[in-house]
């Protein structure tokens, strides 16, 4: 079987942009499997282009290609590329900080910048247009790549790992009965935060399921948000509107309103200057 | 062909949840299709869970696994089934009310629990993790059996279906020239509401298209709704911007507004409390 | 391979409706494949079903099968058709405006109206239903015309070409150092907007890319918008929040904020009484 190609975009389905885009894909071969992996990413939010593959991909068959297009520099100087990760995935990306967990977390084996030669869609429909790479450069590209009419090595040149542009990443630190970290990211639709701590890490600091912990965040100096509340597997474990710390899908340390919002009931939202505080 | 995967859950494509999930079944057989039914369901609502599998499941062939993930219980007690319709369809859901029209309606032939220890999704990426049966649990198990990994049988134990968690339902009362029934669910999108009256009980209370009839509807002893409008087969017998009542898509009778939204002009919601009389 | 379903309507997925709609396409022929074009078209505007089917369609294969489904006239005197495009595609839609950007620009080769004695659903699920020709006609009939169960010839009766229901296009005016257009439509996820100008056609009347211009834009006699802008080939050669003038996706002159939403920042909308004049 042929690769999957999964997409991700900040595009919303509002018009025909992601319609165009999965014609090009079918043009090239209609055998090919397209899944939607999410077209509803904030937009030019490459921060979060970057989290949502490190969220899903480990759970995807080896070989499956990854199409991520949040692309604010579309059509200038930033490179368009292909990376391939330590454990057999491809990602098809604009190289804008997309990369950034995949290369932490996962490692990326090669990348290669696309050759808009002979990889990049042409034809009447697409005179010096450069505003769509997703469907003229990014899409095409990868149902060429996945279709086997091009290897990998054709998509184009290599280029050095460290070339690869990054965010910055933060680590949280553990003292005895404290952990310190940040909301790296949020759940947008029910509102539960997720920090940068990994959950493995906090059992080993001393903490385990059902304590009562100090939950600290603090924003510029203030804090947001200061309480007792119970570390559990489960939202279910708090009472409906209650506060819990979790450990969330990635094995991270979560907070959330059972049935309801954090980030909305208590003004919360993510970024390294959202600083998080549990202590026991 | 191996039956289709049907997904409807409250997740919406904010995140990566879907992403996830879907990796997890097309890791367990590459070949199975997934067709997404709705990732836009209320929240924690199992009663439109419940409602919206109701709606569709007929048209679709038999055989067909719906996933349904509503599932403000995960990690807790509740338990985790597969049920078979009386008709021949497959629904893997939390037993949590999501189940209620199709036992009334359809009927449900066998329950069975799905057991964890061969049917949950295991490795490293997953330790701990009880927050997202949707992605470890549910679509895992419902990947297995439409691939034929397991049989229904091998889902797990089965169970009384008179254990099945149910939402309670209303039956509208039928007198010579009224009708007295409530706004079960709503169209969300274009604000239509729909009652539990079926447009056949109504027809044999001696109403039909193209009468003139009172509509009324109260909500905590006041009248939110009150006027004469006609009864007919769609929208567009009524002028832009009146009120309609009419035989919905699934043989209820709805309440439209022409090119309009009757829930937002009006002010009108649903559930047992939204009472609705209809007369000559 | 069977031709590829390309749906798109203004259903939104907040409910059943379009689950029961690929349900009855999966009932003709379960391998016919579907793709979501989109189903967040603005409701009831057939306006925006023209223009979407136009901006897409030509990237899919020959022979494609769009379904179009923006309908607020279901179940009245309006005709349901299937048309056969001059390039090669099919569209199943009702005939009420969503054809014109295919007529004027594709060329409209043939057209058919659906034959619903043979072609449309039937059964107990849908009684006397009037108001989901979606579910009960045009998805039933699309799939019927892809899975080879009827030919293009069985849709049903061939009617005059200039019978198709069309809006008014408007065509700008070209003067030496000036363009007068109007605004065509909206990007309604970024807040860019589409002028009805050919970049073509701007460039021949003597613009060039990296040209300062002054665009200005009127609505019901009032300046709206008047200032000296850059026109370029992509956002990212003005600075972020400025405006910028550039080659759209289609080909025709768009209007941009960098990395903001022009149409929210100046309250700008689009139609024929939205004037653009861009001159030297």
């Amino acid at each position: 079987m042929k690769p999957i190609l999964v997409f991700q975009t900040d595009f919303s389905y509002k018009e025909g942009a992601v319609c165009a885009m999965y014609g090009v894909v079918k043009s090239v071969d209609p055998e090919l499997e397209i899944i939607d992996g999410t077209h509803e990413l904030p937009k030019f939010d490459t921060w979060s282009a970057s989290y949502r593959l490190y969220q899903s991909m480990a759970f995807w068959p080896k070989g499956t290609i990854f199409v991520s297009i949040v692309d604010p520099g579309v059509g200038t100087q930033r490179r368009a590329c292909v990376a391939k990760t330590s454990d057999g995935y491809f990602v098809v990306t604009p190289d804008n900080g997309s990369l950034t967990h995949l290369k932490h977390w996962t490692g990326i084996e090669e990348v290669r910048e696309i050759d808009e030669t002979t990889n990049r869609l042409k034809g009447k429909n697409t005179v010096d247009v450069d505003v769509f790479h997703g469907r003229d450069l990014f899409s095409y590209c990868a149902a060429k790549l996945a279709s086997g009419q091009i290897t990998y090595e054709q998509v184009g040149p290599k280029y050095p790992l460290d070339e690869i542009v990054l965010h910055q990443l933060h680590e949280p630190i553990f003292n005895q009965g404290e952990v310190r970290g940040i909301i790296e990211i949020d759940d947008p639709h029910f509102g539960n935060m997720w920090t940068n701590i990994r959950t493995r890490d906090f059992l080993n600091t001393g903490f385990d399921y059902g304590d009562k912990v100090r939950l600290t965040i603090r924003h510029q100096g203030e804090d947001i948000f200061s309480k007792s509340v119970h570390f559990q597997k489960s939202f279910g474990y708090a009472q409906k509107g209650d506060v819990i710390l979790y450990n969330n899908e990635l094995m991270r340390v979560g907070m959330a309103v059972n049935q309801g919002s954090f980030s909305q009931e208590y003004g919360i939202r993510h970024g390294p200057d959202w600083h998080v505080t549990i202590s026991k």
